[in-house]
């Protein structure tokens, strides 16, 4: 897996598109493959931005740290997901959040520019990202609407339907700041659940 | 305003790019204008959406009732922001949550069939409205992070730098069900403010 090569990981990204041989090799030469160990970090708060970022398998994190040293964390990004800091990364500006590596990671990385071009020469990509940038405002959206109207037990049922397996990777105080609870809140919950 | 000129309203919403005179005449079979009412509905939770509105003027407002009847607003739309909601209408898949009109607006509404002929055929129109939704992913990123790292004063001061002189339109509890407080500490809030 530690190999796995940056053409198989792309195949894979655009498995459901056609692309032609020349337009595949184009896209190849945008992407860069990085291994990432746990505890390694891709960017921090204040850092500038130039990636965005796929994981093919492994898990990263990205979270902030408040005024009181308290963290929150607002995305984990395991295998098929993409991750950045979206306000820094679209406008090339310095990041609100950090993102760490919390298990070993197979990583594809893009810049900002890389993508510009993309779009231009392989209009497929666009579409195709478009459609998965269209998802993804609404899961936003999803998300947003459950923080407000559920109760913590309910957000947490969704956090595990949206990542599953993930509770043996994490820490019970990152996915007790992701969902806005404290660790003894999440450990209620789940005793509750068991009974 | 109410008998507004649709093409006046279209070539406000792209006064930055470049489209051709048969681009634009394209683009203006695509839209509709309406004009709504306070308290009318444009979709209610169940409902099949089929459309995405932008806003020349008045204000609209995107929210749920949970199943203990109270309310939770996603979205204010005042003028030029765009509103629907995105789960159903990417999918074209039933309402999550109802669109109200909070005061008289005049509105262009479109398909999402619409849409994908215009990315089709006015490409300019694919990327203006990409980098348009980069940048709502990214702020919609902002707000989860800002409901779980800040105290709810802070998102108050935030929701009226996002909506200046929506506090004459809108209800109280509507921007309470926005923050995710009760309406008492809203008013709590707004006197340690004025003090």
């Amino acid at each position: 897996m530690k190999n796995k090569n940056k053409n198989k990981i792309l195949s894979d990204i655009y498995k459901d598109i056609s692309l032609t041989k020349e337009e595949f090799n184009f896209v190849v030469t945008k992407f860069e493959q990085i291994t990432l160990n746990k505890g390694e970090t891709l960017f921090r708060e204040g850092d500038i931005v130039y990636y965005q970022y796929y994981v093919y398998d492994g898990c990263l994190r990205s979270y902030l740290i408040d005024n009181f040293g308290k963290e929150h964390t607002l995305q984990f990004a395991v295998k098929d997901w993409w991750i950045s800091d979206y306000t820094a990364f679209f406008s090339t500006t310095k990041a609100i959040m950090s993102i760490e590596c919390i298990q070993k990671s197979t990583v594809l990385k893009v810049s900002r520019k890389s993508m510009e071009q993309l779009y231009k020469e392989v209009p497929t990509i666009a579409t195709f990202n478009r459609i998965k940038l269209e998802k993804a405002y609404a899961n936003l959206q999803k998300r947003v609407l459950k923080n407000l109207s559920q109760t913590a037990k309910d957000r947490y049922i969704s956090f595990i339907k949206t990542y599953p397996n993930i509770e043996q990777i994490v820490k019970n105080y990152h996915i007790a700041s992701y969902l806005g609870i404290a660790t003894e809140s999440l450990s209620r919950i789940r005793k509750e659940l068991t009974q």
